[in-house]
């Protein structure tokens, strides 16, 4: 092994696995520096209202909308997605940042709350920027898990400068869309060390352990995540990882007339880019004697192959194939990382403690159970892993199935769809993405939603301050117009 | 060593270090029992309102008051603290607990929010409680983080049933308080298991490793916190340590004029409870050239002797002046664990990483450091560890070192208090009882104030349900009158 071939992170083509390109990896000079650059950021952001930031995310918004056609064609030669597919997962980020913008200026993520205690005496609190947030995207989602994603723009939006380690899967993406995203950040009047990105596992490590780092978002598999989790422990910063997991689904005896609707439906989704969508529904329960596994199987056949984004992803959906059914015939192995979608039968019984079955497996592969009663189905949804979202389909009103699965799923993970796929995940003030471990390692967080931005502060109380020894947004006369809580009453802002 | 002497927790008099009894250890069969009962216990309190579970807290509450002669007279048996303390503390835990149940009636904890997204989908988000808690109390706050304390009652409050494990520094005390809070909740009407106590370290273990726990609040020492942070981290359950730090006190320029003032309640802050307070300031950076120095001393000759808790807690007093203070004499052995207060004079470059005087020593000691310059003091400041509070005394309005010192240690702590001892702590809507690591495992987290709920709660979204379909507090009638987010507007209860 040469050194060349460790200081860069190489390009591939999904259809054909050609080499592309490369992007040489950060030094750890280069990461120190930016680290530097953004500490030297922290106070500034945390001093401007949110209104400042709103602007420049808007800016950087508008900026990759305008770079699209060019970022959309990167995105498409590293990752072998499909252009409306990116176009409009572009879009979507553009979006996403602009609402974190307004998440921040309506100012409820502050928490402001002051009470008036025995005679002279007040405390204050509200929530204060943490410093740095370090950000591992993910491979999937090159635009909305990605350098600009919801976890680099809600951080932004809460005041704290973002160091992003580009992902390897598309990696000259990663450096252009944050040259974008910088020097549109920069244009709009963010300082120096605001944003940027770092190269290669070492710098990605780097980051995880530089005292500068105050927190740390990251998507990605499981294994990769609690060994994130694990380093950041040891020094008591916050790990937030986003992983993997089968995202159950319950179809009602009552929606067994809807099957082949349904069928459709699932296929659609857990073929979906795919099948990398970590809410992709690995598994779906359907009553016995419906006809449900021909339909689903007929469907599976209408849908083509298509490549997955790397090598690596390529090869552990095979290796994943060949353990969850040890009978297949091996999958042709055409030229680049294509693969044909496949559904799986299981009995209940199938689905035990240990089984392969309850873990994810990353690609366009799904399991289809038949179960005999509900009360069976719902004993096996119960012993399933956490999952990041689950869907009931039911009948018409009245379906109590339904009623019963809903409570049930909630109790394991972080959203349950009613009569919808888990694949779409809205930006709203609503959205929860995230569910008990292993789904994420912080289940009372969001990386998906206005509630994202809560994992980039900490609160402060400030005990007898007068208005001059506050920070503005904990100043009595509220210049921010900020929702506040005074002596226990809400008080929405004006 | 015969299976008696590890079988029980047994009871010392701080004042004579005799033995005055023992609580027999539960066993595992016990433990086993109290979790599947809480466990059973958990969907009750989910499903109810906060209301009834106020009810609860104040039963629980009232029943406490009605036993405190017994309660305290138990308590100082046990600890040595005083009659005055132990009896404003036990007031103060009553109150506490009411406090806790008004904030759930109240109900912004659970977050409640709705979106109406495109055509006729919604999605609704709302905080469910997290299942069984288990609380290890402290040492040195019998009543206020005990059996009944903050963690309690506000896990309680959030709709979670309650195991605790009895400090070994108060078992006789921790048992009867037990049973009193669980026949007040029994008789009120809450559901066997939601609340119950176990005893031994074995037991601990067990609750932390148990899949019936779903999140764990401790209070006490870094060593143990750590060691259970980790524990949890491994299965991804979340472990709120409230650990001890040195809580700097910074004094400026200005504020020397009243140095007598300032001497002396310095003094009797880290010498409240024999110094035993998470919260006791460790250390004070005075002005130099005023006197402080002298005036603390003389302050200290005045403040008698007092029995820490623990023969251990004693040992490691004894052995943490020794390091601080190498050219000290011994001090004087009495019977049972009474010690004198200390002070001890270092220099700002002694406040350097690895001393020991920027570790907590817990009981009656505390450093002083005269500083020359403010800028050397802030920068002193700055290489401390992050600690749960810090105070910064000030002079006249326009104190400009005050404002950067108010600002600074904001990053650093959890609660700056300004002209004021930061010993106190007032269980309000404002209140953060927490910090930075290594003050706690969750900076985000607090454990004392209206937001301690939080910590026992998890958000799911359900996307596209029927009223019928979702629990009492996401129904659109809004029947529990809880304050919401409709289509991102923050709307307060009627």
């Amino acid at each position: 092994m040469t050194l060349t071939a460790t200081a860069e992170d190489a390009s591939f083509d999904p259809h054909t696995g050609e080499r592309t390109g490369a992007v040489p990896h950060s030094t750890a000079d280069d990461v120190s520096r930016i680290l530097r650059r953004a500490n030297g950021a922290a106070p500034v952001l945390a001093t401007l209202s949110p209104a400042i930031r709103e602007g420049w995310l808007a800016a950087a918004a508008a900026a990759v909308l305008a770079a699209s056609a060019e970022l959309v064609d990167l995105a498409r030669s590293e990752t072998g997605l499909g252009l409306a597919r990116l176009e409009g997962e572009l879009a979507r980020m553009a979006a996403s940042a602009r609402f974190y913008g307004a998440v921040a200026r309506e100012g409820s993520y502050l928490a402001v709350s002051r009470d008036d205690l025995d005679g002279e005496s007040s405390i204050v609190r509200g929530n204060f920027p943490v410093g740095v947030v370090g950000v591992f995207g993910a491979s999937n989602f090159p635009f909305g898990f990605g350098i600009f994603g919801h976890d680099v723009a809600s951080a932004l939006a809460a005041g704290c400068p973002v160091v992003v380690k580009a992902h390897p899967a598309h990696p000259r993406l990663s450096v252009r869309l944050a040259q974008v995203v910088r020097d549109a950040l920069a244009a709009a009047g963010a300082p120096e060390g605001t944003f940027d990105v770092v190269v290669g596992f070492d710098s990605g490590l780097q980051l995880v352990d530089s005292p500068l780092i105050r927190a740390v978002a990251f998507t990605g598999s499981q294994q990769a995540g609690m060994a994130l989790v694990e380093r950041g422990t040891r020094r008591g910063i916050p790990v937030f990882a986003e992983m993997g997991t089968v995202n159950p689904v319950f179809v009602t005896p009552a929606a067994a007339t809807d099957r082949d609707v349904i069928a459709r439906g699932f296929v659609d989704s857990f073929t979906l880019g795919a099948g990398q969508f970590c809410t992709k529904p690995g598994l779906i329960l359907v009553p016995a004697g419906h006809g449900f596994v021909d339909s689903i199987a007929a469907s599976v056949a209408r849908v083509a192959s298509a490549p997955l984004l790397t090598a690596g992803i390529a090869a552990a959906y095979r290796s994943g194939l060949a353990e969850l059914d040890p009978h297949t015939a091996p999958e042709p192995q055409p030229a680049g990382y294509e693969v044909a979608p496949r559904v799986i039968s299981a009995s209940l019984d199938e689905l035990a403690p240990g089984s392969r079955m309850l873990d994810e497996c990353f690609g366009p592969v799904a399991v289809v159970a038949e179960y005999g009663t509900v009360a069976n189905a719902l004993a096996a949804l119960d012993r399933l892993q956490p999952s990041l979202a689950g869907s009931v389909f039911s009948g018409a009103e009245g379906d109590e199935d339904a009623v019963a699965a809903i409570a049930q799923l909630a109790q394991r993970v972080g959203r349950v769809a009613v009569n919808a796929w888990p694949t779409g995940v809205a930006t709203t003030w609503s959205q929860q993405h995230g569910g008990p471990w292993p789904a994420t390692s912080r289940p009372d967080a969001t990386s998906v939603g206005a509630a994202g931005l809560a994992r980039f502060v900490r609160p402060v109380s400030l005990q007898n301050a007068t208005s001059i020894q506050l920070p503005l947004m904990l100043q009595p006369q509220n210049p921010w117009n900020l929702p506040r809580r005074l002596n226990g009453r809400l008080v929405p802002c004006e």
